[in-house]
């Protein structure tokens, strides 16, 4: 993980079709520099998006791509040549090993300085050491962007360091920005619409969501307005042979993925301000995972053992049924009642949790002052590389609106 | 509607609480300058948002109200002594009649100049003069925002001139903005969902919605899951006298308010460009009113006369019953058919637009490339003062964030 910046390839890696001066009278201060950390599936489609899609190039350059293995440079006026580029053979072969983080911030503040452009990191790896380095990048002025959950839901002490740099709500600074809205819901408008809400003085009463795709896809398949008549154990096993869950369904049945989001989201909220999570850990959650198998460590031994708890969902879901609800796994943030809990709940068939919602969609409702006879809804698929991408790149843009 | 501008009150009507040299160097040159044309309901609570939540005064600068009788013009310096004053006595008594336009733009050049900010033009009127005026606005550097659907509905010709202004896709311009959000759905995320999955590069395949609260309301009211047992006259009877519909109700049952919502949403898509409607009058459009009552020129006669009709209403009802649905008022954008049109359609009693709308909630829903399983849905008040207020206020902080 370390190099000697003295011997880096710098600026020489990637090919430049572009004639220098042109693309330097074009857009050598225009747009922001973009630093790719983490190419999986979201970063690929990131990639995908920032080289392909019309009006980009010029706003968006890519001067940096890292994963755990290497670190490709481009050059801060050559940005397109990554498009037609077989960019992944490029940075499989990089002579350069994948910069310390200290390092890459290091070649960052270089190439702002020589772009004279501002300069974004995007975070797309779910990394807790990456999450852990926000404040220093910052603390160097280069924003941040990222759908990694770890720094907003983790310890509140970095969170707290990481609101220490961010200046999005200081009018006129030119300071490092973060944008976060592929943290809860992928590309849905869930941040974005949190944060106009507050800006404007409205006031959030509740937040109520079905927030995890996985349970939402389980549940909906599960309990139905018209019953149910699969078992609990089956649809698990489905969903885990189809990729619908993480290689170990406790990951998902632990209601931690959901714990995490209210953390990110309660600290959006003001009148939190003192009653906030110290983690995602604090958050009370319900565990779907039956007491006995909770220390059991294959994911395989846990969908086979899970048959002999399907009496237990059942019962459940029947109780529910004979009310007339269904049951769904949520998460809210009840202002009034200062409350924020990830539980097993019902809702009666002709609410939208139960009626609207369907596949694996998020549903997110915004109970507020303004939107108090009805909540405000969001709705739509909440995963996903492309969707995530999207939440990423609109937070890119709006960085290359406010800092070129 | 014309002052000489020479002799203006300049600077000097609203009191200044605050030590000039303070404020001064605190925010001489932070936020960007409002000026507010149009202080009725939507704007008073604009002006009410603008001066008490906490923050905004610091970005956002209220420069001039103006009405149809007064212009009123505050000092650069110190926005906020409109907050403990009574500005609706301060611009009544004003001494400055309402300015042309013109003369208006050419005192906000002289104010955005002497205060070194950046100044946004807020229209809050639903006026057709005003709106012909945004391209020069523009033309001045000045931005606009509105809920003022006449401009981007209207005559395509004032929508390209408002084009070629318009520089808010243009990396590292420091030129004029202008957003658009409370145009459709009030505050709801419905523009700025379409403009970011635009520009992320998603293809939007179809926009599907109910854009009238009150057509809205009536269907809810009439068309249900379980049938129907209201008359629809009552209903529009009902709605009238509790101010839910239009003095006319003809202008909501038209359903040219629906036209003009498609006119704006589709000339935002870019694979409709060369298809797009010349204005909302030519958008297909299936008035509700029946066609002998389309000439009665009084809402009184017009509810007085609905009952004769309501057998029509019924049959129609009964058969969307009889198919297990309901029936809506939508708008529709395929852009694969590259079909726009507002008109009554059948939707089955488990669809979102049957099972989870009520009141008079807007529900809309974009079908893309990336969301094409189920589509990105968003639902809620789509009017009222105060929602739409906000939709402006979140515009204006956006210019803030990037002319400041």
């Amino acid at each position: 993980m370390h190099s000697d910046s003295s011997r880096l390839p710098y600026y020489s890696t990637i090919p430049t079709p572009q004639s220098p001066i042109e693309s330097a009278s074009m857009s050598a201060t225009q747009g922001i520099n973009v630093a790719i950390i983490g190419v999986g599936l979201v970063g690929t489609s990131v990639i995908q998006q920032l080289t392909t899609v019309a009006g980009l190039s010029s706003k968006l350059h890519i001067v940096a791509l890292q994963n755990s293995k290497k670190t490709l440079f481009s050059t801060p006026t050559s940005p397109l040549s990554l498009a037609g580029a077989d960019w992944k053979s490029l940075l499989a072969n990089s002579s350069t090993s994948a910069l310390a983080l200290p390092d890459l911030v290091q070649e960052l503040q270089k190439i702002t300085r020589d772009s004279g452009r501002h300069t974004a990191v995007v975070d797309n790896t779910s990394d807790e050491k990456v999450a852990a380095f926000y404040p220093e990048f910052l603390a160097a002025g280069l924003s941040v962007v990222t759908p990694n959950k770890k720094a907003f839901s983790g310890p509140i002490e970095l969170y707290n360091d990481i609101l220490k740099y961010k200046s999005n709500d200081v009018a006129g600074s030119k300071g490092p920005l973060v944008y976060q809205e592929s943290t809860v819901g992928a590309g849905l408008p869930i941040i974005s619409s949190l944060t106009d809400l507050i800006a404007t003085g409205d006031e959030i009463t509740k937040i109520e969501g079905v927030f995890s795709g996985t349970l939402s896809y389980i549940f909906n398949e599960f309990s139905t307005p018209k019953g149910g008549d699969k078992k609990f154990s089956d649809i698990v096993k489905f969903a885990k042979e189809n990729g619908y869950t993480e290689p170990h369904p406790n990951d998902d049945l632990s209601g931690s993925d959901v714990a995490r989001k209210l953390a990110i989201l309660s600290r959006l909220v003001p009148e939190l301000k003192d009653a906030l999570p110290q983690g995602y850990l604090s958050v009370p959650t319900h565990s779907l995972t039956p007491a006995p198998l909770a220390d059991v460590a294959s994911g395989e031994e846990y969908v086979q053992r899970l048959p002999e708890f399907d009496a237990d969902y059942d019962k459940l879901n029947k109780e529910a049924f004979d009310q007339g609800s269904v049951l769904r796994y949520v998460g809210v943030i009840d202002v009034k009642k200062g409350e924020i809990k990830a539980s097993l709940e019902t809702y009666p068939a002709t609410h939208p949790f139960a009626s609207s919602l369907s596949g694996s969609d998020n549903i997110i409702a915004f109970h507020t002052k303004r939107y108090s006879a009805r909540p405000l809804l969001v709705q739509g698929s909440g995963a996903g590389a492309d969707v995530t991408a999207m939440g990423v790149v609109a937070d890119l843009i709006k960085i290359a609106e406010r800092r070129s």
